[in-house]
This record gives structure tokens, C-alpha cells and sequence, in this order.
């Protein structure tokens, strides 16, 4: 059986490598004794019951925790934080020992401070690191590791990080240095995460398109079947959501660069930088890419829904008894020249918008982002993410072209009139930012001007020293 | 003349960047000397035979072996491993010094240890360092460096190492600190590799897609040109690969899952999770994410083929053949809102389960997948996963409609009919997964849980403390 | 109000992080501050002019430079370099001390030295560590950080960086040491890049897209002007573009591998690679990867202005005139299977250019091509490279089929022709270099092999024992 491959743990590799201990026999101390084991390690397990071996894999020991302790030089401690106390209680054993901490919590922020942190004051003459927290007993144990095979590290020794570098590394994985014992909070969240930033965003997401799904129905199959009495309800696969997707990746296009023309003009109300934003705002800001991924999304879909078109079976027999019914009334269609312009216009920059739009979701992929300085990032983000957001406004006036003026079904008026609302404020206003006296002012206050207020006009002195320092 | 620019080597910048000696003068040798010239540092070659130095850059100085050793801290050891044996003989005049290890080899595990530690027992004394071997001397020629740029550093001297660290920075190279010399020998394979973990699914890939290739042209044009005598061989380049790659794809988007749903039958018929898989099985598995990957690749060219179907000069004639039959038989086809219900929902289906596939793609670029923590990749590797299928499988489903019980040409079944068997399969046992109690037992199962023999029913003791234990 | 929750940093917090100061009381250095008071750090300011702290975040000190200077080991240096001097004047206070240099320059090469090394000339004594200055004052104020979080770090002194180091990370940033203080200059030319390596490729993507422009309308719409007097200007907008993105994409991509080949022959002709490329070529290849990404975008826009042909109104007008007409004629067309083969394939192999086109597209993300080494990525870079080069030029000759020999508009060539100019010179040149006796000679030359000139014929020898070296 490949399991009995263990026996190798007896033989000269294991010596090099040298043993390591680990406090704990439960799902994850086995999983890591195992792989440790398969690496070339001898592995020591510590229990409170070590008669009871039975479980463990074949080729480790199992002592108490005290002997145990005395095999190694660094201990992987796979209990629960609850349990640490007798860590406490056997402090002078595990004096100038690293511990490598390994616990996460089942909420974030359950205690006062991390568990690393108080493993250390439990036993301060140990070098406590925090570490493999956030790789799973599982995928060490599938040995497959197709995700995430990166190990944060930190801690306050750096000789005791890099042993336990040197062990991630013997295991396949990479390690991430991320600082000192401070940081082992954030580290011991970490793995409590799901996708906190887009949850904003899918929410919004969510109810713009029930929404105006709802409005589209109503619109279009509700009033089709109470005013005229036929059925389309088919049109909802195809048609209807291709109506609800661009309206909705429109207007969280809108909302990704909203955020960033409500902070400038709160500048210039303020005038300062130097107070910060409303929380709300704050918050905002910081799901701006995420809000600008899902728009692109949609945006994605909608292209894919307005190219199937033509294979579409309604739209086939559509046209072909718009062909027959010529051929019946004898009477040929000729070019209308304006409607060939605008069509094709309201085409080719639908086209340009997707393509900017596409650039601005591959210049968000990390290893895109990281590549780029802050000069470069802010002028795809905020030059080219304009430009998308007015080709694609003006994709969608061209859509509507000379409809705007014509009467609403039941005085509701179409989807995409609605979609335009948010899009012409934000052009609005960024044109309002552009103009060169706002640009200049905003300017100064994003490089550290501040707008003295009435009664301090005299210590104008230390602004205009200002150019002199950075 | 451009290459005499290296006279600048006798500048001050030289003395300051210190002398790098490089052992051999082969290609590598000369063109990692004529780089480390131009970015400045001095260069002293050793040979064998110091008197012919015609080949080498010029700046640079020629000394036996012996000499050379004298004028630098770091020497680059650039010799192929058969060749090591001096390097033993001169080991006291190497002591203390930093010994680069570049060296490949023609094979992978040609040798019992890794070149970089066999150095190292030769020269004991010195500080090994495996660095450089996976940056070709082409690349360090050209300057160009568009590829890899990275240089994987190993050894067990952090002092040693960083030299070597700094070396690489200086001639623009990123260095990442691999860990101790044990994994020279994994270094040393690296630059052999040609996509191991692709090969497997690319070889599933052209298997299959060459026999339903030949099954679909069996179907559609030998059986046309047999039975009725037409020739519609055209139909290979569009109507045929739009017939076998998403039958292709399909399948593999199944096989993607497959092992997964597997792997955890096993575990529930093991009763623990501390049974290593078999062979074929842990294969498969490390191979899931180049299985979906080529499966999005298909399914990418199924859609492109499908949106091009429209502007086909065999679509249009044949759309506009049915018109005109329609109009001589004076007769207008009815909507039939089944129908159209039907189609769309196919569509519509199709471009969500594509939306959804390109996610997965997306989140398997390695700088996202990086950014993710194991609950978000778990989330999106398995549910997204597992909806996609489900989409892709029902797209399918609908493809077929009613067709599936009609008489089959030559009694043999239309290719996506043999597409949906897998995907079936997969869906179904992971619905038996996903019941509460399986779930359950699974969960407890890959949470460390035992499911004891029955003769050893009293032991259960120790799984009852478990839940204290991580 | 939020911006009052800077009282927090008189808490015992701050004590455990430590007091850092700042020399420089303009935007960077406040900016700083606050974020460094948000982290829990005390803060002190150095300045000139101590009285006048009006500016300065609540719960900072501001003392002289000598007083602030006594107060914190690390000393961020917030000030331009012209003003420098005064450190020099105080360089024995600051002796042992980390400074932390964040200045930049206006342009580059503004100075003959770094600004990090020439501060390290002025205060010998102490640790200069050059930093954040790849982070915008605006970034650390607007807390967002959505951009860049990368602080590159270099310094002589390890101790000194890794505080420098910590500090990053300690405001959530993330740190990259790129060596020693040799490489500062770098660091500061770093934020003042906007896409250097872009212009030449959008440059000649720009000219090349408007000379075609003219070149087609001149064709297709002012020659129906003059000639028939019909205005089809309506045309610009897609047909017009979807020919002259498809003609500089294809333009593109073979500028994407001339390169290479030229400097295949320019190595056979030399007959040695140790001969550096003109300089031009030199550019030219640095910016392959830049000029191929620039025709993947061309290639994207012509697929989406390709797949919107069929929902077109001008085009499904004129289709329904075709029908009309073939009725009115009462005439039916028949398959033309020739026809539907050169179509079809057209299509087919145009799919299949624009799939191989993504790949690369998709390994040439910094991610992607980071996880190849040199022999996948040559192997993506140049086999599929030429494949798909291969696939589009063949894509365009199917298009043109039995038209290259037609009479031409006002004796001028279809752009398509001119397209296919460059990528068949590219493409035969490509033959020549993988015939056998020519392919020998090349990687016999890249693999360091010279051939001699007629007088040096004896020194052979060297050569000949070549093999047993790198």
C-alpha cells in the first residue's frame, strides 16, 4: 500500500533533515506529520495521552508534550487557542524553542489579540511565528495543493522565520515573509475571508438587475399581453436581459467613478486633503475596482447576447416575413443614409467602449497592476476609465436616438433612458474637474495647499515655503 | 564599434561593483562575463589553458584556475559536472570563498544528488550557492530578457546567498530565495520541463477530438454522400469543428470534476481520509486545472464558431432559399412560442455557462488565484465549478430537445448525445455528495474523523477529544 | 469628526511600535505622518521653522531637525535634494541612524548620482535607505491604495533595510528589496516612466491605422464619390474600420517577429552572436512583446466588428434586396461548393488565428510568463508565435482568393495586399532559418560556436573543446 511508504522516515534523509515536533494530534498535527514525514523529516508528535498512537501515521513517535519538546527545535503547535494554557505551564521547557503557531479562530476578531500574540506572552523566552494558518489540513493531506500553496510568515526572530521558510519551502510550498508578531492578526483573519470587498458590489449587482428586470418585464411581456393580448414571454431568455444587463453595467460603470468626483469636490469644498472622507465614501472608494469588474461582466454578457442575435430563430422568421411582406406590397426598402450612419455608429462605439472596457479589466489583473507605477495606473484608471464610460454613454444616446421624445408605454420610460441618469451627472461633473481653473485648484490641494480660512490669512508664509519641500 | 564600449571596464564604476571570477569559458562563461562587464563589475575568467583567450569578451582578464580563484569573493563555477573534479583538487584554495553553481543537466535525475551539492562536497570549505542555471546564456546575451527574468536562488549560507542575490539585481534579473541547498536538485529540473502537467490533458484532447472528429464525419458526410450522394464536405471546416469542440469540451469540463467527485467516494468507502488515493487518481487530480483550461479553450472556439454561423455564405444561401421556397408556396411561417422559448433558453443558457467558464479561467491566472485564500478558491474552483457544468450539460440538454429518440442514421447516435454521458455522471454522484447526510459524513471525514474498524469500537474515545484539537 | 481618532496615538500602542520622525513638513512628509499615527507609531517632525506647526496632523511633535533627529532611530527624509545640505552640516547626529530617502527627481538623469547616494555621501555615518518613493502622498492619504502597494527598498545596510522594510508592511504596503544603494538611481527614475516601452508600438500602430484609413476611404468611399456618384460614407464606420484594423494587426504581428529573424541573419552573417545588434535593433526587439499585445487588440476590435456584420441594417438590408431580386429574376442561386470551401475556411482558419492570438496574448501576462521557464516560454513565444502568424496570413490570402489578379480601382492595390507584404517576407525568411543546414549553423552560433576568419583557421582547437564546457 503506498501508505507504508513512511518506513523511509528510518532512514539517512530523515537524519539530515532533522525532526520536528508537533503538539496535537488532531486533523491538521496528522496531516502536517504526515507530509513533514513524506519530505524527509522525522516528526515527534506531543500529546496529553500519548499511549494513544493509534491514529497517527506510521513512522512518528508520540511522547508527552514535555519529552516531546526535547526532540526538536521547532515545535508546530496544532491546538486550539483554548487550550494553550499548558503551553503556559511548561514555559522554561520550551525556552529558546520556535513555536510556530498555526491556530485560526472560527470569527474574526474573537479575541482581544491574536493568537500568536498571546502564545507569546504565554511563553516569552520561545520565538513564537506565526505560519500555515491559511493552508488547509485538506490540501496538505490531498498532497494535490492546486490552490493557494502560499504560507504566510511572520514573527518577531528572523532566524526562527527562516527555519520555518526552510520547512515550507521543503514542502512545496511558497512562503511570504509579511513582518513582525504584530501582523499575526490580519494573518489569522486571512483565511476567514470571502471575497470581503465584492460583496458591495454583487449586492448592488444583484438588486439593480431585479429591478429593472422587473421594469423590463412589465414593459415589455405585461403590457404586450394586457394591450394587445400576445404572449412574448420568450423574449425574456434573450431579449429582456439583454435590455437588463447593459442598463445595469452602465450604471455600475457609473458608480466605480462616481466616488472619485464626490472626493475631489469635497476637496474643494474643504479645502484641504488633510480631512478625511465620510466613512461611506471611504468604503466607496475602496470597491471601485470591484464595482468596475462586475460592470465589466455585464458588459461582457451583453455582448455575447447582442451576437447571437442572428442566429436566433425569432429574429430569423422576424426577417423573413419582413422580406415576404415586401415581395407581397411589391416595394423595395431603400438606404436610409442617417439610419445607416447612426446604426453604425451606435455599433462601432458600442465596439471601442467593450475594447477600453476589456483594457480596463486586464490592466486590474494583479500581475498587470504590479507592473505599473502610479503614474501609469492612474492614467489607465482615470483617463482611459473615462473614456470608456463616454463611449458608452454615448453607445446608449444612440441607441435611443430620436426616442426620447416619443410617448412611453404606460408613461413608464424605457430601461435605458434611466441607465443614463447616473453616467451624464459623473461626465457632467468630471468635465466641471477638467476645466482648467477647477484642475488647477484641485491640483494644488491633492499636492498639500490648503485654503486658509478667513481669520488665518496671515500665516500664509509656510504655503508658499512649500515648494521647497516635498 | 558598439562591443568596445566594454573599455569602460577599466573605469572607477568597475573598482566600486568589485571582480567576479567565472571558471570555463564556454558559451555561458563569455556570456555571463560580457553581461557582468557591462553592468560594471570587473571580470577574471579561469581556464585551463589561460593563454588562448581570443574567444572572450575583451576587458576581461584570463588566469589558470588557480590564479583567478585569488582575485574575487564570488566565483562562478560555469564547468559541466564531469568536469568538477579540479574544483576538488584546488578545494583548499577555495575555501571561504562563494561558489556559483550554474550548471544543468541533459536529463532529468541523471545523477543521485543535485550538481550544486556534489560541488559541495567537494569543496566543502566553501559556501555553494545553486543560482542563474534557469536564465539561458542566449537570453544573457541578447539583453533583450522578454522571458523569464527570474533567477531561482538556493544554499545553505544566507551571506553566500545574497551576494549572489545583489549579482543578479545588478544585471537586472529578479532572485528568489528558494531555500537551502537541498532543492538544487528541484532547480536543476526546472529549466528541462516542457509542460508537464499539460501533457496528460492535451494528450485527452487530441484523442478525443480526432475520434468524434471522425465519428461526426461519418455521421454527417459519409452518410450524406452514400446514402443520399450529395457532397457536403464543406461542412468540415466550420459545421463539423463546431460539432466536435464543444463535445469535446464538455467532456473534458467533466473530467475536470470528475476526480474530485471520486476522490471523495473513496473517502466515504475508506471511512478516513488518511489513505493516500491511488497513483492514477492523485495524477488526475494534479492535472483538474489543465483540464478545464483546455476545456475553456474549446469552449472558446465553439463560441466563436457558433457567432460567425450568420455571415457563412452557406447560412445566407441557404436562409435565403427558405425564403424564397416559402413565397412560392405562398405560405408564412407562424411564431411557435415553444420553439422559441426553446432556442433562446439554449442560448441564453450557453452564454451564462461561457460567462461562467471564463470566470474560472480568470480566477486561474496564477497572480489571482494568489490573491485568493483557500475559502474564496475552494468557493469558486467548486461551486462555480459545479454550476458551470451544470449550465454547460443543460445547454446541451436543450441542444437535443426532442431529438433524442428519433432514428439515428446508421443507428449510430449524434456526437453530443455521447458528450452528455460524463457530465450526467458527474452531476448526479455530486448530488449524492451534496444530500445532507453524505455531506455530512464527508465533512466530518475530511475533518479528521475515523470511521473505526468494527472489532476496534471502543478506541472512539480518542475521536471524542478530537473537536478540542485543531 | 473621524480625522480627531489621531488622540489614539498618545495610547500604549504607539509605545510598542516605536517613534519614527520625519525631516520635512510638506505634503509627503505630512501625509506620511498621518499615516504612520493611523498605524500606531509616534510621530515627530523635523523642520526648520519648529514654531509653525499649524499644518501638521493633531498628535505629532515638531522639533528642530537636530532635536527630532534624537527622538527615533529611523528618520524619514521628506525633503527635495536641493536642500540636502543641511544634513551634511548635522551629519554627526544623524551617525548610526537609518535615513530613509523618498525623494524624486522632476526627469531623469536630472543628477549625475542618485539623490540616495549622494545623501549617503553627505552623511557617510549613517544608514541611507532608499523607499517610498513609488508611493504617492495622495495614495497614503486617500487611505485607498487601489493602486500600486509596492514599496521598492534598497540599501548597503540589511538591519537598516529590514526596518524600512517593516514599516511598509506595517501600513499595509507591501516591500520589495531590490538590493543595494548601486541601484537607487533606478528606483527614482521609476515613478516618472509612462509606458516607455509602449510608444514605439502605439506610435507606429497609430500611423500605420491612419495612412490605411486615408488609403481605404480613398478606395471605397471617394472613388464612389467621383466615380458614381454615390455617397456610401456611411461606410466609415465599421466596414472602413474592419478594414484597416485586420490590415495593422497583421502589419504588427509580423513586426513582432522580423526582429528575430533578422537577428538570426545577422548572426549567420557575423557568424558569431558575442557581436551586439545595431542599436535599432536593440529597441526593436526590447519592444516585441509591446507590438504583439498592440495587433492582439487590433485582432480583437476586427473579430467584434467581423461578428456584428449580421445585425447590421445596412447589411440585412441588402441582403433582403438579394432575395427580392433573385425572386423577381424567379431564379434560385445554387451552392457553389468551391465557394462554400474558401469561405468556410477563411472563417475557420481566421478562428483559429485569433485562439492561437489569445494564448499568447494570455502567456505574455507577468504572471503567467513568470510561471514558465525559458524553454515553455521560447516555445509558446516562438513556435506558436510563427504558427499564428502562419494562420492569419494564410486567413488573409483566403480572403482575397482569385482577386489579386483583378484590375484595381484607380490602379491602386486592396489594402489586404499590402498587408500581407511584410508577414511573407517574415514568413519565408522563417523557412530559410529552419531548413536543416541553415538551422545547424544558427544554434550552433547561439550555443557560443564562432566561425573563424580565413587567417585564424589553426586556433580551432579551442572550439574543439568546446563541448566539455557550458
Amino acid at each position: 500500500m503506498k501508505s507504508n511508504s513512511f518506513a523511509m522516515g528510518d532512514t539517512g534523509i530523515q537524519r539530515k533533515l532533522g525532526t520536528i515536533c508537533i503538539f496535537g494530534t488532531g486533523d491538521f498535527g496528522r496531516s502536517l506529520g504526515l507530509r513533514l514525514l513524506q519530505a524527509g523529516y522525522g516528526v515527534v508528535f506531543g500529546s496529553r495521552n500519548p499511549k494513544d498512537s493509534s491514529l497517527l501515521p506510521k513512522g512518528t513517535q508520540v511522547l508527552s508534550h514535555a519529552e516531546a519538546a526535547q526532540t526538536a527545535q521547532v515545535i508546530f503547535v496544532a491546538v486550539h487557542r483554548e487550550n494553550y494554557d499548558f503551553l503556559g505551564q511548561m514555559a522554561e521547557g520550551l525556552a529558546g524553542k520556535v513555536l510556530v503557531d498555526v491556530s485560526n479562530n472560527l470569527k474574526r476578531n474573537q479575541y482581544p489579540e491574536s493568537n500568536a500574540e498571546y502564545l507569546s506572552t504565554l511563553v516569552p523566552a520561545a520565538s513564537v511565528v506565526k505560519a500555515f494558518n491559511t493552508v488547509s489540513a485538506w490540501a496538505l493531506q490531498s498532497g494535490g495543493l492546486d490552490a493557494n500553496r502560499q504560507v504566510f510568515v511572520c514573527g518577531d526572530q528572523c532566524e526562527a522565520k527562516q527555519m520555518v521558510v526552510d520547512i515550507a519551502h521543503s514542502l512545496g510550498l511558497t512562503a511570504l515573509d509579511r513582518g513582525s508578531l504584530r501582523v499575526a492578526g490580519e494573518i489569522e483573519d486571512y483565511p476567514l475571508l470571502l471575497f470581503p470587498l465584492w460583496r458591495l458590489p454583487m449586492a448592488i449587482a444583484t438588486g439593480l438587475t431585479a429591478a429593472f428586470f422587473v421594469y423590463v418585464l412589465i414593459q415589455d411581456v405585461v403590457y404586450n399581453a394586457v394591450v394587445n393580448g400576445k404572449d412574448n414571454s420568450f423574449r425574456i431568455m434573450i431579449s429582456l436581459a439583454n435590455k437588463v444587463f447593459p442598463i445595469v453595467s452602465l450604471i455600475m460603470l457609473a458608480l466605480c467613478y462616481l466616488p472619485g468626483v464626490i472626493a475631489a469636490f469635497l476637496q474643494l469644498y474643504n479645502g484641504t486633503k488633510y480631512r478625511r472622507f465620510p466613512d461611506w465614501l471611504d468604503r466607496w472608494m475602496l470597491c471601485r475596482k470591484q464595482l468596475g469588474l462586475v460592470a465589466l461582466a455585464l458588459a461582457f454578457l451583453h455582448v455575447l447576447y447582442t451576437l447571437i442575435i442572428p442566429i436566433r430563430y425569432y429574429v430569423r422568421l422576424r426577417l423573413n416575413d419582413w422580406t415576404i411582406s415586401q415581395i407581397k406590397r411589391n416595394k423595395t426598402e431603400t438606404l436610409d443614409t442617417t439610419m445607416a450612419w447612426r446604426t453604425d455608429s451606435y455599433y462601432s462605439i458600442g465596439v471601442l467602449g467593450f475594447a477600453f472596457f476589456v483594457l480596463l479589466g486586464i490592466t486590474s489583473l494583479p500581475s498587470v497592476s504590479n507592473a505599473m507605477n502610479w503614474r501609469e495606473f492612474r492614467f489607465v484608471q482615470s483617463k482611459l476609465g473615462h473614456l470608456t464610460l463616454l463611449l458608452c454613454t454615448a453607445h446608449t444616446f444612440l441607441f435611443g436616438w430620436d426616442k426620447f421624445l416619443r410617448p412611453y408605454k404606460w408613461y413608464i420610460p424605457p430601461g435605458y433612458m434611466l441607465s443614463l441618469i447616473l453616467p451624464c451627472i459623473v461626465l457632467v461633473l468630471k468635465l466641471v474637474l477638467i476645466t482648467p481653473c477647477v484642475d488647477r485648484t484641485v491640483t494644488r490641494i491633492r499636492q498639500g495647499w490648503e485654503r486658509k480660512p478667513a481669520g488665518q490669512a496671515g500665516v500664509n508664509g509656510t504655503t508658499s515655503s512649500q515648494p521647497l519641500m516635498l
